[in-house]
């Protein structure tokens, strides 16, 4: 029997503070060597010339999931994992969401039975869209299972909660070592501005990010952050599109909050513009928050260099422009409020950062590894089975051509969405391999992932995220002891 | 028959910018000279060594009106507007409040008839809890008459409106050029601290602090901020109390908001301490937003000075604390969230400011005059006849002794209230003569003030207030159109 | 004999607060009576439609002085007070330099001298470039005699201090309550980016503007607010250009510190373009701190209005562009560096605010006059002299016709220098009479300026300025004193 | 022969960003394989229950230095570094002065002389105190050579550089790619407040902190700022002791700059009120910048955790209080600015870095290597040889007993300063052991170093700096091209 099912040799393994060049030793699924020279394994692979990393973990992505703003998701697990893996991605975190009035437990149990076909080791998140005491009791045992973050919405008529609802979610989540995941716009502010636009006729795409400008986005995650403040109980911001949201994000970091926050790939390279094109062109771009302009994209990067910025996440949420069933499920001439939201990201993700990143010099390969895979694993609680290339991690590995340029197309992508909004975009940088769990299920243009591979993750609680704040009085809300 | 009804002689007039010895002609209840020396009058105030300032304007004060927390206001019009006078008030602006479900025109006649007794001029903020569309009818024909200023609150049950109501309130103002007042604290988080407190067992008046602590008054503050930007509505924030709600404010400012906002003595002189008292004593002091720290009080003097806090109103909210009717209407052992808010200060708001701010050299003379009346008067179109000691102004006038100390009791005072919370505090300046339009109501300790001299003043637009902020977009949402 | 000498009938009379419609009337060349109506004099002069406004208060203008970069100043004391009256002002503190190595006093007198042509009341800056034992003697005595204000520059060879000398300069102002301004640029670096830009070859005006860009005046900036507040010594820094000296300034005054700032209309209308001109016309633009872009125009306009930038000056600094002895007194084809540093501007400082300012909305009338005359006035020690159209005031007034329209050519002007950088540009808003002490000096296009009717200003202390600031540590290193 | 040299078996092993169980093989002094079990050494150390962490790095120690202050450095090169490795550190970076006049060659190679005795690795930044043309030409060689790392003094009598200078050593620097390190403190206020105080009879040790409050601090790290901003040159602010310090260094890094920063134990545990001690024992604090409050130690724990400051110095300054020739070289009722400057603290440092951030919950173990070692290795170009556990570093590991709780005292110490100022301080966590590239030179307890053991490292450039800033105008001053 060899030492070691497989070895990556010759390569230069990146962490998230680390860059070494070393082989890596795998046997059973885990790393559990990493040395000048391995030898004696079943199968080696070359990887001189090349970054050994962390497989990347994409904490939000949505699949076979019901739309809140309407369409039919395209993506199956299945084919929603198999995309990933081609883009360099070893797990997700995506949703099962509460329906308001219903209990979580039975879509829950439905979503782990719709995962089980997944290619790649997946989590969930937990959508609370009302917290009824019925939610509210069954929510520590399903968190204690290992669904350690729920997920709320601060608009869309399905899914908001209200600021006492935020209270009561935090509470639970405190009391339960549960991280909260936020999607923060203003919902009056958004309704009040479509309903202004539309009757103004002004129903185009384009007008999409008129409903939403920035300002919308502040004003939710200033607020988020002022009901985490009170109750301490730490909250990650999904999806910061703008300098100002970003700002408000540094300023309560600089006090000691814990609030953390991602960004997506859409945000970096799309812009305003891309909603402002003819015919579907436009609904391509469309999602939300809204794509924003050159100013805030940099300034994007430049909160992501001083770490307000930690994960840049997918956002991975498909619908096909070509079918009635997808964005257009309103109709052709459907106005902007009526076209589902959301584009698709799982395989570009990676190489988009990189490219727009690394290849040009905004950040460095560590700093990559920490936003696409590291930082996310240790947020979420996968650390250290995921987010390292470290002896005892699981083998979730990608090894990373930094010059090898491809320019997207549709036909050269994995998943089941009909476009991809990067349609003609060079991109520098792409994985060549793909390994979960010492399976080698991506390598050199060869798809080998076998649906049903994936795990269910039961994630950790957030321990490691210290100190904790404090309450703004001497009073815990959540135990109702003085402090 | 005299050049002159009145005239003061030998004082140094004060105003907002201006400081100058000079005589002060008044006829038919106006200012018609200001010269070097006068003469030819009925007669003569001697004001050597004492400051001629314009009266006073309270814009904000509750006088016969409905309690949003319970209890009986305690002030009636006439007793209210006496004890403003002999405080140097000559115009007050208070509140016709809505109720959810009705309109406001007949609130508001019965309030003018009620207002008949006041003993100086008044005016009306309006006062919205419930933007139906009967209200929005309404409410054109309401501003037009001079009703120039919307008040809302985002917390109390009886009054808070959510985010969409605020839009529509902003549109209704926008559209008709009111501006808009507001109560700013989160009310979700204050119902929830309060739940969690009274639970705990932890029902003292202390407690009224602990259930909105600064992250509280300063999420709202933000939230409101966004919400006007969005409508580039001018709005003023009433009782600031906090340094952090006050950086909020002062950062819109300096981008160009037409934010205004407002702080109270009570927040001078009062602290978290002086609820933490036995008995009655801590309810003296429980008002909303709640007193805060000595660090508070230093911060707000200093955003005072650099101009972000423009005005200091009274916010006289009286209720008796030895009656049953009154702070305690929820009987003696009532817990905090029970007892009515508000203090009483008609009379001691400029011997507080100027003691506090003049006396301490924290401002000067001029700076005192603009946050006690000349900005209120412009915010609120009252200006030039109110607010200024100049030609063609209302012969609304204080004159004031900057070396009198007065040790502040009860008997003293001229309210209806039955205590002050500012018992045994020694002040340094007070008004020795209030004129209102050219009639002495409050001379050397005697009060001639009579009820039905005070007439409702129809306040202008805010045209002042240049220039105009911009849309977020290039979209006007009150109009409808592309700007 | 009549009761009043002059009276303006039927004007706005504004002032830095208040606006009212009066009469004003004036004896023996001070105002003597504001009122609805006046009458009884030598001579009326009909304002209706106009506002009656305090004459200019220029602070901040260098006539007859010897240059820090070379070439002759174009103005004598007559060319210039008469220049300036015809652009509305009454007032000018302009400078009486030492020389290093010299003492103050024989300069003075020599000032005093040449400055008995003047048309207006005038003042002295002393310019402090040598804080040597016999200048720090003779200082007291100076300031007791009304020069109540240093200045010092923080570069050019021939006038920078040193922060050492920066600090005995500090000492000296303090015990004698004098003000000190200062010119703030990094005088090193500005050296050092010469050098190397000419020894690239870059020689051209436009380069000007790269020798010194806004981190050099923000340093400097930043740099002198330290040491002021080290010492808890009142300064005011001049010419400020751009938003990130700005933002100093700001932060430093909302910490209570007694800094206080100016900026000027070349920094408002003109550009690094216009610097970028071939032959001549880039020189006449060419001015320190260099011009800036577009985005510091408009943050300029909002640090105005936010109060942190108080006053506008003309930092007029007149050399022909046309003649050996000027701009080019070192050649034709003098390098960047060695061309004078300056632009005119004592004439078309008023409109030039007015214009951009007033005429388009970004300030109010009343802030018009408080940041051309009243600010100044008060941080100099010329107030209630002077600033204020009110009662015991002189009789410096100008009045201003809103609607006038006016192309600036350098025909239409009455300075000496042979030039305007405003060449072409059509300003709404001008003065159509100026009235110094009581006396028409310009009306209706005519000049009756007498040199020598202006009469130095013996200034007063800086006692307005509340609170103090309090020093660092429990030292006073002035007095040697623990606090 | 065995595989390995050494094993260190079944600890935890802690990098920057990573922690995973894991044995490490040691072959010829460097990590060569990290495993889940490694078997076949010579030596084994049992590291179950502790963490395995790189050694430290401390880049800014004083040893066999002449003193900026007066006073002989009480350590050599031996003991120095021997004590360094009781406290877990395995490299160091110190310092070789230029004297002004003179060339730093000849200096340097009697540096390099004298550190042939030192027990663990050493390397030298150069101070530069007179950047004059000789020194100008031998820079790029010594650089080259792998002094990568230039210091430069804002204050000292003996050291300071002005800006000008400044600037000089910028353009070599960054011509060569070095590093520029900072003592910032303003020279001149320091030396006015110090004639100040002593002119007032303040002398004793206290008023050190009296000489250079905050303010001091904090103008010459935004100077610095600024001029490296101006030539895009790297720097790293030595020894950050204030929250306002600290905050104009993370205003930069958010622009972009390339601006690092550190600071050192003893501002996390001493204060002020140290300095206010009778006799000898205020002097044991006495070092530069100040100790200051309890207020600032606090806020430097937060500009950690946010990255600010990334670095963790002991900046070792060792001076005896009892002999002579240390402290108190300028007699023993020398006033405050006549003491050495300095504290010793090269063993002490981890293990208060590790007491006071991590046994307190104030940072991760990861954090703490990465301020401890990994950052200052990367920042200084040791990376990835030192500041790291991984395959291909030098194996200088550290193995840390986070329970482990000692009580400072001087006879636990192995320097030869003949004092610590925390004496009586109780520490927990400590070093059990030390291994400099595959030797054990400290072992429970043991001192096991060898003077002559410690080699030069020769630095790299600081690449890994990504991406640089840009020059404030279009031009590079330092290639004199247009960019």
């Amino acid at each position: 029997m060899s030492e070691y099912d497989l070895i990556i040799k010759g390569g230069t393994v990146v962490n998230a503070a680390d860059m070494v060049k070393a082989d890596v030793g795998i046997r059973d699924g885990r790393v559990v060597a990493i040395a000048e020279s391995l030898s004696g394994a079943d199968r080696e692979i070359d990887a001189s010339g090349r970054y050994v990393m962390p497989g990347g973990v994409d904490s939000h992505c949505h699949i076979e999931q019901p739309s809140s703003t309407g369409g039919k998701n395209a993506e199956t697990f299945e084919s929603g994992t198999r995309s990933a893996a081609c883009g360099g991605t070893t797990s997700i975190i995506c949703f099962c969401p509460q329906e308001k009035g219903s209990t979580i437990t039975p879509m829950l149990r439905d979503y782990h039975e719709k995962a089980k076909k997944a290619c790649i080791d997946y989590s969930f998140h937990l959508i609370i869209n009302d917290p009824s005491d019925a939610v509210v009791s069954e929510l520590p045992g399903l968190i204690g299972e290992g669904h350690r973050s729920l997920k709320l919405f601060m608009t869309y008529p399905k899914n908001r909660v209200d600021d006492s609802e935020i209270l009561r979610i935090f509470e639970v989540a405190r009391s339960n070592e549960a991280l909260v995941t936020v999607h923060a716009e203003n919902h009056d502010a958004i309704m009040y501005m479509t309903d202004k636009l539309l009757a103004a006729g002004l129903t185009g795409t384009k007008y999409h990010a008129w409903c939403k400008p920035p300002v919308v986005e502040r004003e939710a995650v200033h607020r988020i952050i002022a009901l985490a403040e009170l109750m301490d109980q730490p909250i990650q911001i999904f999806h910061v599109t703008c300098a100002e949201a970003a700002e408000e994000i540094r300023r309560a970091q600089q006090r000691g909050l814990k609030i953390f926050a991602e960004t997506c790939p859409q945000y970096f390279v799309l812009t305003e513009d891309d909603l402002d094109k003819p015919s579907r062109e436009g609904a391509k771009a469309l999602c939300s928050p809204a794509p924003r302009t050159e100013e805030h994209q940099s300034a994007l990067w430049s909160y992501i260099r001083s770490g307000t910025l930690g994960v840049v996440t997918s956002d991975h949420a498909p619908y096909n422009v070509h079918t009635p069933d997808g964005k257009f499920w309103a109709g052709d001439n459907a106005p902007f409020n009526q076209i589902a939201n959301g584009v698709p990201g799982l395989e570009t993700r990676m190489p988009i950062v990189f490219s727009e990143g690394v290849a040009t010099g905004r950040i460095d390969l560590q700093t990559f590894v920490a936003i696409t895979s590291a930082n996310a694993a240790k947020l979420f609680g996968l650390y250290p089975k995921k987010g390292t290339v470290s002896v005892g991690a699981d083998a979730d590995i990608v090894i990373w051509d930094a010059e090898k340029a491809v320019t997207v197309t549709q036909d050269k992508l994995h998943h089941d969405t009909d476009y991809t909004p990067y349609e003609g975009k060079t991109l520098t940088g792409w994985p060549v391999t793909t390994i979960s769990r010492g399976r080698v299920i991506w390598n050199d243009g060869e798809v080998d992932a076998e649906p049903g591979w994936g795990r269910f993750i039961a994630r950790d609680p957030y321990d490691y995220i210290a100190p904790r704040g404090v309450f703004p009085t001497p009073f815990n809300p959540v135990s109702g002891e003085l402090v």
